[in-house]
């Protein structure tokens, strides 16, 4: 059977929560690479958060992804046919080709990974946006000092796993929150945070307090609404939230209303909105770092796999509900 | 007659307006200085919006005024007796004796005053804790460069007129936001501004969008609630807001519920809280300029004054209703 060019294209706008009718899949011929491009098999699709504000017109801060166009998305494949010097038939390769089986891509465009020493789903996770999300977050904006308190969001994700991870390295205590007691037990046993706080337990703020007697210097922000509220509770002087994510606000039909601003002013908090991509200049000073911490074993991670591209639309909408746990993958092939 | 010492106690604390009854006025005979110790006559009070934080005893950034305690407040005098070598009787000194008549200091604890070429009253505002929290929170925090747009509420008041004047030296456009018309032109007319914005036309998005036709780089926060959540929509990438004041929150019974923080993520401002006492040790190196644009002209000021100790509780009130114009003094003597 001759191989096709599956697509999951984005067929209508979202109003509030995601639905698969939002999608729409086809069926089409294999391109044709032109000179200076590839054509990749995709091995791997990245699900994430951003992908919700993708979905949407409003102002973010990249355009939105187009009505019947690929939906956009970070993926790992191999290269099955090069019409450039620099890229060889059979290379791993990362690159930006979305919702689909196949995509072309220009040279300059793809990233060659090393799949020798760690798996190549590594390049989407922990190694991927999700990890330079952490590190460069943590320290650049967080910048947290030994002996310090952070507290991080959505402590079993892509992001907050490795957040919590690195900031224990760095000798701070980690406490994490996450939904539900199994997340809250990987967090603690598996992953090695000092303490992690179930927020459907309904005693957040009791619980945070617990988990967090010295107050909170850096949180590590990727939930939003009332987790972040009940955090800015918590802070203490001169300390710093990294607003990395809002994933409580995406969906839902009315903005949240915070009301514990105040304690920037009082606390002299300073918190700082992040996206990974004002750093693209500086990965390079990250890489070699979180590669050896993965092969020393000292950064864990779990991968959430949704198999088969049709399935892709259901495993955003899992994510989006906080019903992955740890890293979202769609295995393409 | 004698002199006597009359003093406005706090006499209980307000439930949400202050009221002329949270105060009580004693006259006791003077004090007499004992070794390393001055008697100051207050000539002037600053009346500031922090004061209200510090009549209630939730947690903030200095603990309350106490109960049946002299209200607490900087204030301007001279020197009638001093038991210490270092000042003089005679001297014109800074002082946090509070909302009395006279009173006790340590000469450690006093800060003698030039006042031959600018007003004694200049060290409560424009060269006093209002001026230098417009200098450290728009260079240090706001770091606006040449060319942006720098938005402050409360334009006319203490430090946000000197915020929009400096803003202006560095050559920055400067919009301002205030309450009703004569505000307005003045902080426009006199301060020159580029523009301000009355918040009580009721179009404050609108106005503010006309003012800010290139966003906003640097927002100058001494308001908050719906004035803060306006500005949210107008930050451009990589602004700062500076939360100096939350005036709009401090007498309200039910917080504020900010629904525009996600303007931090998309947007990746910098949001930070700030108290003029954490640079308390860098002060000498604002007062030199700031004198000189009071001298040269550059740096123009209104006071507002009320005429008598025993007025302060009400010339308070006013000022937390936004009816003040200029920087708020008590003339005690």
């Amino acid at each position: 059977m001759t191989e096709r060019n599956r697509k999951v294209l984005l067929a209508s706008r979202p109003q509030a929560a995601v639905t698969e009718q939002n999608f729409r899949i086809v069926d089409v011929p294999l391109p044709k690479p032109a000179a200076g491009e590839v054509l990749v098999r995709n091995e791997w699709l990245s699900l994430d958060p951003y992908m919700r504000g993708r979905m949407s017109d409003a102002k973010s801060y990249v355009p939105p992804a187009q009505l019947d166009e690929v939906m956009v998305g970070q993926t790992v494949g191999e290269v099955i046919d090069s019409r450039d010097p620099t890229i060889d038939i059979g290379d791993k390769v990362l690159t930006q080709l979305g919702w689909q089986s196949h995509g072309i891509a220009k040279a300059a465009d793809v990233t060659r990974i090393d799949a020798r020493h760690v798996p190549a789903s590594c390049y989407l996770g922990v190694l991927g946006m999700p990890g330079l999300t952490a590190w460069f977050g943590l320290f650049e904006i967080g910048q947290p000092k030994a002996g310090e308190t952070v507290l991080v969001s959505a402590a079993s994700g892509a992001v907050g796993s490795v957040v919590g991870q690195l900031a224990k390295v760095h000798g701070c205590r980690a406490v994490g929150i996450a939904g539900g007691k199994a997340k809250c037990d990987y967090v603690v046993n598996e992953l090695g945070f000092d303490a992690c706080v179930d927020h459907r337990a309904g005693s957040l703020y009791e619980d945070l307090r617990a988990a967090c007697p010295d107050g909170v210097d850096v949180d590590f922000e990727n939930v939003g609404g009332a987790v972040l509220d009940t955090a800015l509770r918590l802070m203490n002087r001169h300390s710093r939230v990294v607003i990395c994510g809002l994933i409580a606000e995406y969906g839902a039909k009315e903005p949240y209303g915070y009301e514990r601003l105040r304690s920037v002013l009082v606390n002299r908090i300073r918190m700082q909105g992040m996206i990974v991509f004002d750093w693209k200049d500086r990965y390079g000073e990250a890489l070699p770092t979180l590669t050896s911490y993965v092969t020393d074993g000292k950064l864990k991670y779990r991968e959430s796999i949704v198999e088969g591209l049709d399935n892709a639309p259901r495993g955003l909408i899992a994510l989006l509900k906080g019903e992955n746990f740890g890293k979202q993958l769609v295995r393409i092939a």
